[in-house]
């Protein structure tokens, strides 16, 4: 798979694959590109944003500097799911990420300012996505939690594929409290009866997503 | 406002306050910490991870090292509110963004790996957060997630605070589309009625919620 971001901020984005398992499997299970959009900018200033019509506190993403980057990457990955960041969109979820981990190219938009001039939402946009609701300064930690979630579902980025199998929203319920060995825990754990541990775990789990997540469980 | 990050990639956090609009407002209108609590681990490896009792894939962070941190941490900062990144968590949103705005210190906890030891969670957390029905590779997006929706509400983060009163979410509605100059847009936005626009902007706001989030209006 490959993901190519959209930002004017390449820094925000680059070094969260510097570190962590992400680095290790980069390049590897799967590649990153970064396209500053500022760089198709039309004018001398390098301008981007302008005012919105209308009146409105604020600027927008112009119609011209991201047009002419997503025409241009367009050509060369024809076939790349487009998605634009923003808090006025679809809300992503767990499905999504494993859906999307099955392209072979991902665009991710990021917005800034006030937005995007709305036509290239609509010339554009295959999918419009919002992590959640809350406003963030700009699209990029969204894009970065969309290929987080995405690319630890691609095969050989995370070292322990069993992991996956019994995590949170997979049946959805929140997973079970988890102990390590220092100190007290329920004695149940330390039963080695097995039917017994699931049987906990799957009451345990419940109860937890009673408790934080009602919705879930309706 | 300062707020002190708990993690085992500080490349992942620190990143994203060198550039962009929260660069600019860093140590005028809020200070950032990051705290490796590898560093508080009591064994020769710095190890911080264990196995789970009573079975299970992979590993969890163990009950000490990031225990040691917090036990200090709490020391110099013992108003801070401490809040605790994982699936497991109640959903955030614009009005927990708000309501931690007013905080002087917030401490953000990322788990890695399978999660926490929940005798940590017990002991430490004022509150368990996650930012959607999503997994992620580790707790970081979601503290910066956290951080980044918080610190643009205190007073002098953005330019231009005018931006903060429109905005998505404020009145359970999304917010209406917009344009730039560029090429055509609905001919109202131009008309110069400022009661009109209004009008428009309004009913696109509704018509924009009730496809892309129904369960707002509802």
């Amino acid at each position: 798979m490959k993901i190519v971001f959209f930002t004017l901020f390449p820094n925000l984005i680059l070094p969260y694959f510097e570190d962590s398992i992400l680095k290790k499997a980069k390049n590897k299970y799967f590649e990153i590109e970064v396209v500053n959009f500022r760089d198709f900018a039309n004018n001398n200033h390098k301008k981007v944003d302008t005012e919105i019509v209308g009146g409105g506190a604020g600027m927008i993403i112009d119609n011209i500097a991201l047009r002419n980057a997503l025409i241009e990457y367009k050509q060369i990955y024809k076939n790349a799911k487009t998605i634009f960041l923003t808090p006025v969109g679809k809300k992503y979820n767990q499905k999504d990420a494993i859906r999307f981990s099955n392209e072979k190219v991902l665009f991710l938009v990021c917005g800034r300012y006030e937005g995007f001039d709305e036509r290239l939402i609509e010339d554009f946009a295959d999918e419009v996505i919002s992590i959640g609701d809350f406003i963030l300064t700009g699209g990029e930690l969204g894009a970065l939690v969309i290929a987080d979630s995405v690319l630890r579902n691609i095969k050989g980025v995370l070292g322990n594929e069993e992991s996956l199998k019994d995590e949170s929203f997979n049946y959805n319920l929140l997973e079970a409290p988890q102990f390590s060995k220092v100190g007290e825990v329920p004695i149940i754990l330390k039963s080695g009866n097995h039917k017994v541990i699931k049987k906990w775990k799957e009451e345990a789990s419940i109860l937890k997503t009673k408790f934080h997540r009602p919705d879930l469980i309706n």
